[in-house]
């Protein structure tokens, strides 16, 4: 019986394992079994020189190591690329994985923890993974723990208020297109990129055509080895994968960097 | 001297213990003194009969009392209004704060660290505090350490995914104003606003415009006593202060609404 079953997304923050929250470590602790995304397939950038996102891998496993025994550990394959999109390979690559966890469902687990980078509700696979499990076993209970995300980490580490006072804050992949991007950009409030690499360039261009080049923020593989935070580099063109770029406000009173 | 002293931003969640991150708990724990903001003096919202914000009333302490004694937790009183500007009445509170502040590291204290609700960098006063204790005394060390907002906590708490895929997500106050709250929804990813409490009639208004009142869910006293998750009740029109209101994408492939 999966009728009372857990699969819960916790949230596991932007990769130092002192930023996971009190309540993701005792969940990852009292689960029955604790997966983990690899990218077991990368959809390859064949279009750029930059480097491949290697780093990225077992990123989610390395960050919860010291909190799961590995006898507990599971890894559950995922396919990723960079274009955002819901493709047919991708979700292959949850169906397969939902599979998994219902194996270990239907073999008796009963408190299953997926581990994500960040936090499960901000651009993580684990409402997809979550759905296609459901499909195979409707009854499973789902829920998520919140956890914090790199843009608040780089905030953080990089003494940048994300918003202040009235300012909004808009945070987009830059597969959302440069328009979306240029359109923030031009508006009264803080943007941050994920995922810039591959449209670094252009995202530079705009920077520069606004005026903002300055003003930026941006971590290089935040929570890796490698790990770099910043002013953006004019001449840099290649990033990591997991790269985040942080515009803030123009600020004219009090408050802004710190 | 001041100059070995380090003002820490602590973010502490959205309201439950649990929420905290272990790098959170272990300043608390660690610190010579932690402040608490409370709220000394509203500035009066005498064009609504809605409820007074007295939930918000030492929330910050409530949520870090079982990590800290009592004898090492300091109140600072601040003033807060809705409106979000940087008035007199606002900047005079942050100074006598920040005077409060410069007394104990005047007398000795060298770890002195700020409980905020949710994020040190989201809506927080800590910015404004660490500024004006800095224009006292510049060699004082001033960090923050990343907290878990109310947004995502609204996000896990009602299974709605806060962006997927290619997705932007905008966060405002609902001070922002109108025109940048219609817009938002007009746009093709997630809009929070927070603060809604005074404007709330108009941004229901907007909602049902554009056709978006049955996605989206309000969290009204998150965190606090008499909470409530749930869908956007028409007829509504008193909020508490403390509310926050999730417009999902509309989305059409899988994913979405857990």
């Amino acid at each position: 019986m999966s009728a009372d079953a857990t699969l819960t997304g916790v949230g596991v923050g932007p990769g130092d394992p002192e930023l996971l929250t009190v309540k993701a470590v005792r969940l990852l602790r009292e689960a029955d079994l604790v997966f983990v995304p690899v990218m077991a397939d990368r959809i390859a950038p064949t279009a750029t020189a930059g480097p491949t996102p290697a780093g990225a891998d077992g990123r989610a496993e390395a960050t919860v190591r010291e909190y799961v025994a590995a006898d507990r550990l599971r890894r559950l394959p995922f396919a990723l690329d960079d274009r955002g999109g819901v493709t047919a390979r991708r979700a292959a690559a949850w169906d397969d994985a939902a599979r998994v966890v219902v194996e270990a469902i239907d073999a008796g687990a009963r408190s299953l923890a997926f581990a994500t980078i960040g936090d499960p509700n901000v651009y993580s696979t684990f409402g997809y993974l979550a759905q296609s499990v459901r499909a195979l076993r409707p009854a499973v209970r789902v829920a998520t723990v919140p956890g914090v995300t790199a843009m608040q980490e780089l905030a953080a580490r990089s003494g940048t208020p994300l918003c202040e006072g009235r300012e909004p804050l808009t945070l987009l992949p830059a597969t959302a297109g440069l328009a979306l991007f240029a359109d923030a950009l031009a508006g009264p409030g803080t943007v941050v990129a994920y995922k810039g690499w591959r449209r670094h360039p252009e995202l530079l261009a705009e920077l520069r055509r606004q005026g903002r080049l300055a003003d930026a923020v941006l971590g290089r593989s935040l929570g890796l080895p490698g790990e770099r935070i910043g002013p953006v580099d004019d001449t840099e063109h290649e990033l990591p994968y997991l790269s985040t770029l942080l515009v803030p406000a123009r600020r004219e009173h009090r408050g802004g960097k710190l």
